[in-house]
């Protein structure tokens, strides 16, 4: 392999590609083309970062280029891929800086282009003070601009854990916070009456909330002054489109690389694409659910790293793959956490599983115990097998984490008859004497055994 | 059952299954003697009762004897069963307060009598101001004395759970606080490379750990003076014996009750003992081990409630199991946490099982999070099989329920090979990207598969 790995990608997945593929094969050269400056970055972390917890943003940076070129990989910052040839086994690269194109050969490729923010198209959101964020570029210039300005109204178009996470960064900075929402609930991958618990905490801590809104407009001249939606207008001078990310699949679909569901690129367990010695990892591409068993798309920096891995470590010569996910995220809001794994109701009914399902408020630590908080942990599974589905947790803090027990169990695709009876950690400061997980459990085992 | 079901205990095993066997069987009497005068209460919340943080001892109670009765459950404190006679199926019983005997039948017992602490046979044990915890009366006793004495110099005998935990208490009331222990480290139950992290805490937290010493004797005239051990002398003004708990069984046994393991009360997965129609279930009754398949005695408040619960639905004519436990435990001091699941080496190397092991260091959140903090976490597989043995964690906190995912697979008998490449919770407040526990369990199976 004298012309090496080429790796198009520089964050979650191109990075850990690149870093397997040195490790696992050493002789090999291994070079990544970015088109940003920063490489290997937290991008989950920019909530935390633009309300000023986290100081710098090179805090967020794992490893420099520096780093990664003494582990062997070579990281060209600024160079944008703008086409790949899969018959030549080459890439055109543009030198951002310079205006130069170059065309650099591979062995192996790895496709690790990410995500983009999808921008609504309504008029308006080309105006100052409206930002999406997605990658390091979008961080700073939000950062700055909060920096420079004191923001004291912002509406964050979109529900998700995105948007979450950033009304509780722009609550902290001192603004009034507005959250619109298309849908007629906030967190949409989540069920409703697990949603309405957080948007109460939301309200409760000065949100408004307008589900069920579409966003017509953006007014003001050069500076935002106004959202607008088809209900109402709402005062802003700040404005976050948090509606959701596309896999950036527009150059795997050019090179005629397969596309899968929501168009991003379809890839096997080994993260190979359609074209041999093409793989890709990460945020633009397929994933293999465990639950449903079938493809789909779900972006998280997490399940972005272990594919990075496989394709990093395939192309490299080795034979290692990732069997896929379970549909697990987490979020805080303040002292409020959601989390969720398995099929929420709608992916479940999607899938046309007949289901049973049951809902528990619990504590996060013994009711006598200082400062132990409430939660609400809801179970799924499917009628007449038992086979667990899904679980989702709102509720304070400590509660959101009890969903890696649910999805080590989805993993190993137990019943809830199976897990009857745990024996879960107990002391008062950690749970009452039945953790949540096996009260939902017991309750969803007599459901399932009742019909 | 004109007779009835009569329960020997009131606390978490007893009320389990007083209540539960009035659930399933409202026809049936139930009635149940205890010598104390408080039922159903968190003995495990002492500790925070002890330190102020929880006010008053009722607070403990979870349900009080008028509401056991409004749910069909007499209920006789202050009665002592001092004899059961099995053949005539009645038992002996002196009320406290009046000092009379009464002879009561029953159609089905339920024996939940409990532990009792150990106290090592040395001169001064007799003394002011040493004290045992283990029941509400001794909760209260020393609640009583901390808040007439101004205790400044603790010496807890014992570093085990308990130990641990009363060191926070004492240190939370102003006390210098020393603990000894007789074996080579703390926490015995646990590995003593993950029991040293936890002693370095307390030697950080002012607290003076004396292990491998043996408490020869306590001196003092009607108060206490000072703790004498093998190695020196260590002044006190209060001495907490929490040298362990032994099953209170000799009632059982003098009724020709089979004892198992440590002399507590055999009994099966049914709860019942060897005795037709007789039950017993928790501190005083033996378990089994799900993953040692043997029987054991490990009391704990979740297992006394899951096993009361089974012996209660069984008594009134129910038909349920309880298939044992995994040897799940946690406790924290101050803002370290401790927990365990499975087999620790001791116990494995008893067990004759050949095993790998290895110990991560990691984070309870992504690194750059503010107060993310330190977690190790130890894993041990079966050599060869790669089945799950065990796993220990010692961290800051949020780290200790991470024990329960291991509990979860060890009650699902999962390998380390089927558990690669879970799907946790991320996000930067909760973990860093690969959560402790997937850092972990790879690095296990990689030395799985080297042998």
């Amino acid at each position: 392999m004298k012309n090496g790995i080429v790796i198009v990608g520089g964050v979650a997945a191109g990075m850990s590609a690149a870093a397997k593929a040195a490790r696992v094969n050493p002789g090999i050269p291994v070079t990544v083309f970015t088109d940003e400056e920063y490489v290997s970055y937290g991008a989950c972390g920019f909530p935390y970062y633009l309300s000023g917890e986290i100081p710098d943003e090179n805090r967020l940076v794992a490893r420099t280029v520096e780093q990664f070129r003494d582990q062997g990989v070579e990281v060209k910052t600024g160079h944008e891929v703008i086409e790949i040839k899969p018959n030549q086994k080459t890439v055109l690269v543009r030198d951002l800086k310079r205006g130069a194109l170059l065309e650099q050969s591979y062995d192996r490729l790895v496709i690790a282009t990410g995500a983009v923010p999808f921008v609504p198209p309504v008029e308006g959101v080309e105006l100052e003070n409206v930002f999406v964020l997605r990658n390091m570029k979008h961080g700073i210039v939000l950062k700055s601009s909060i920096a420079a300005r004191n923001y004291r109204k912002a509406v964050i178009v979109g529900g998700g854990y995105i948007g979450l996470e950033m009304a509780e960064t722009f609550i902290k900075l001192g603004c009034k916070v507005s959250i619109i929402e298309l849908a007629p609930q906030i967190i949409p991958n989540m069920d409703s009456d697990m949603a309405e618990i957080m948007k109460d905490y939301l309200l409760a801590n000065g949100v408004d909330i307008f589900t069920g809104e579409k966003l017509t407009r953006i007014e003001g001249t050069g500076e935002v002054k106004k959202v607008v939606t088809d209900k109402r207008d709402i005062p802003a001078d700040c404005v976050l489109l948090a509606v959701g990310t596309l896999p950036n699949t527009n150059l795997a679909s050019r090179a005629g690389i397969e596309l899968g569901v929501k168009k991003a690129i379809r890839v096997n367990t080994r993260m190979e694409t359609s074209v041999p010695g093409i793989y890709a990892a990460g945020d633009c591409a397929t994933v293999r659910h465990r639950v449903t068993k079938e493809e789909a798309y779900i972006p998280l920096g997490t399940t972005a790293n272990k594919q990075g891995r496989v394709a990093g470590e395939n192309a490299a010569g080795g034979n290692a793959s990732f069997e896929g996910v379970v549909g697990t995220g987490i979020a805080k809001v303040l002292d409020m956490e959601i989390a969720r794994t398995g099929l929420s109701r709608m992916e479940i009914e999607r899938a046309g599983i007949e289901h049973v399902e049951t809902v528990i408020k619990s504590r996060t630590a013994a009711g006598y115990y200082p400062g132990s908080g409430y939660l609400h942990l809801k179970l799924s599974a499917e009628k007449g097998t038992g086979r667990l589905l899904g679980a989702q947790i709102v509720g304070a803090r400590g509660s959101g984490k009890r969903i890696d027990v649910f999805a080590a169990c989805l993993h190993l695709e137990a019943t809830v008859a199976d897990l009857q009876d745990m024996d879960l950690a107990y002391a008062p400061p950690f749970s009452p004497v039945y953790d949540a997980i096996l009260v939902v459990l017991a309750d969803l085992n007599k459901k399932v055994k009742m019909i």
